[in-house]
């Protein structure tokens, strides 16, 4: 996006990412969450900081509940809300990996463009990207429904809903694919560890 | 602002913020500096980044600069974009003092009430909030217009800028007031921290 005021020079700081990575012990970098309601995207984010917390590594995690209710609480979920939301959750989570932190982002974010604008996002400031396809079938999901939303949508209560009246782009290249009908969060937060440690992201 | 999609739930984190501020051995806090184009916010606020990092202290800067180029890209200066930008800001602050950062916003931030709602949203969090009030006076920060901003507003050339023709609307009880007038960057960077120690915010 071309920024709409022309009055705007870059500063440089004084203190730079790697000044940030050093102090952590540690690389910032974004691990972008894709897949259905229901998959367990967040219950993995949220296993994935415990492990790393447990480890020194500071971690946080950015979902829809927390960025649905503050920063993007003006939007929902019609086609050009979802774009700007993914947009801004992009943006927020370049900030935080240029702040140092490992990022968990956990969104549905169904389209393919919208994750691959957030990945050149990264990749413009030489920040690392995964992306991590929690691939889930949808039966699993319905059948889970923790939230009622799939029975909701099946009912028509619930518009635009992903894999129901709206599509779900499956990612063509992600970093990682879990499919969490056979692996507890558990065991995907250990392969995701150890995927941070091999990449040299994080010390073995 | 009430959510527009009503099908959220608030999750809780297994990992707590009190958990990151253990780990980072000091406090989370915004330090909401705000005052004219040209008062020397950044300057202070990337001062003080250089001195909290040398001792240890994880800080980050959010500034008209990486936020308008990015997550504000879509926004300009007439008054209801100056109102959502500091929205924006405001939230992202908070998602990063809760994920255990001191974090410091430079933007001119003029309208009282939007601080306010930013003062009001970190409260809600708990999470500690300064607002820090650069008083240069206006003669001074025009004779040095580093961006020759002032000179544009002055030839009309520039419209619904803060002091000339738009409104700045002084804080009232802020927690801290500089003038840069005749204090350095780095004079003023002391004084901030002498504070956060004495608040125990972070360790003497």
């Amino acid at each position: 996006m071309i920024p709409k005021s022309q009055n705007l020079t870059q500063s440089e700081s004084q203190v730079s990412r790697a000044d940030r990575e050093r102090l952590l012990r540690h690389r910032a970098v974004t691990l972008w969450f894709t897949g259905l309601s229901g998959s367990g995207k967040s219950t993995l984010a949220r296993a994935v900081e415990a492990r790393l917390m447990e480890r020194g590594v500071l971690a946080y995690v950015l979902d829809g509940d927390n960025v649905r209710h503050g920063l993007c609480a003006d939007l929902g979920f019609a086609p050009e809300d979802r774009v700007e939301n993914i947009r801004r959750i992009g943006e927020v989570a370049k900030l935080f990996a240029d702040g140092g932190v490992i990022t968990m982002t956990s969104f549905i974010s169904p389209y393919r463009k919208d994750r691959d604008n957030v990945r050149a996002l990264h990749d413009q400031g030489q920040l690392p990207f995964l992306e991590i396809h929690v691939n889930t079938p949808i039966e699993t999901c319905e059948q889970r429904d923790p939230k009622g939303l799939y029975k909701k949508a099946r009912a028509g209560e619930l518009k635009n809903f992903t894999g129901i009246d709206d599509p779900y782009e499956v990612p063509l290249s992600p970093e990682l694919t879990i499919d969490a009908t056979n692996t507890t969060p558990q065991q995907a937060a250990v392969i995701l560890v150890e995927y941070l440690e091999k990449t040299g992201l994080i010390r073995a």
